[in-house]
């Protein structure tokens, strides 16, 4: 698995010729390196006695967190798996009527699966968002720079994933599928965008110099 | 060293109580990640019959591509060295005012040692721009989503490592020092900002819904 492999090797797999790993799983671990963030700065702060008014809430948050960094983890080797799932697709005989049929469907439905997952990455980034805000305001503000870092990563991960929807689902054949993912993209989005302005609001007022 | 240990393992590692590694690592992570992203869509693109007219110069920039891998990679331990030092030098004794001299002034260097190493990170990131928007824009434009979430997270980088350059800077007592730094900041950054509405445009031409 992907996460087994150590920093060095996970980034020469990234920089080697073939397309997967590519910028699915990339999203997926900005995600994971997000919530890692967002799990320190909980631990920096809960049963701190400056901290002990929002100890009880930023526990319940740290459960969130260590929740969303293992689902983000998880996806990092299913964007991959699901990529070569695409490649395989393509590769299918397309001699017959009969072969291209077959061949058309295989794709659709790979490319299908292909979206899916970036799809779980977005929604699990605009769920995310929120308790990220949280542990900026309230969480060890020694840790600011931190819990800053991990929003705007959130962000980055949440965009990073839209790319990797659009490019997918851009080449599905099944028009009522696509509509509805894009009615899910835009929920999404939208929530991430109400929080765009927490972000900045956040930076601006520690790290604008 | 932190590239030495699995995905998994450095995660776990960024989510414990320890504050180190944290976002000043990830911040050089995200640079090594998006070089990574550049190389492959450089290795996707060179000697491809399709794309012979910018073979030659994608394959002088893979060269830097890698060369900033490596550069962003080893920034990832340096940042969570340099953040020990300065928890070292908060611990020296204080108890006479040579003590307390001492402290200060340790203290001080252990600040700008750093604050150096995110500056690094966004020194590279500002030259790396520069060749992270000639890959989308030339490079393969089947990997037109790798090579935006690279531009993407190249600015994430560069703006995590300016928060940063920051909250270390606030705490330095040497202002010739500070003044200089916060020159150096404009700079870079002002060149990361001339390149945003190019990174928008590639994402709006391509993934907007």
């Amino acid at each position: 698995m992907l996460v087994d492999k150590t920093v060095q090797n996970f980034l020469a797999e990234l920089a080697s010729s073939s397309p997967a790993p590519g910028g699915g799983s990339v999203a997926a671990l900005c995600g994971s390196l997000a919530s890692a963030l967002c799990s320190m700065v909980c631990r920096l702060t809960v049963n701190k006695k400056k901290y002990e008014n929002v100890s009880d809430e930023l526990k319940a948050i740290l459960e969130k967190t260590e929740f969303y960094r293992n689902e983000f983890s998880r996806l990092i080797d299913e964007d991959t798996i699901a990529f070569h799932v695409v490649m395989e697709a393509y590769k299918l005989p397309k001699a017959t009527d009969e072969d291209k049929i077959k061949r058309s469907q295989a794709i659709d439905e790979a490319l299908k699966k292909a979206s899916d997952i970036p799809m779980e990455v977005l929604k699990y980034v605009s769920e995310m968002i929120e308790f990220a805000i949280i542990i900026a305001n309230k969480g060890n503000q020694n840790s600011l720079s931190d819990s800053s870092v991990a929003a705007l990563l959130l962000q980055s991960a949440g965009v990073a994933a839209l790319y990797n929807i659009v490019i997918n689902v851009k080449q599905i054949k099944d028009h009522a599928y696509v509509e509805e993912k894009q009615k899910e993209i835009n929920k999404y989005t939208e929530k991430i965008e109400s929080f765009s302005s927490m972000i900045k609001e956040v930076a601006q007022k520690n790290f604008i110099p």
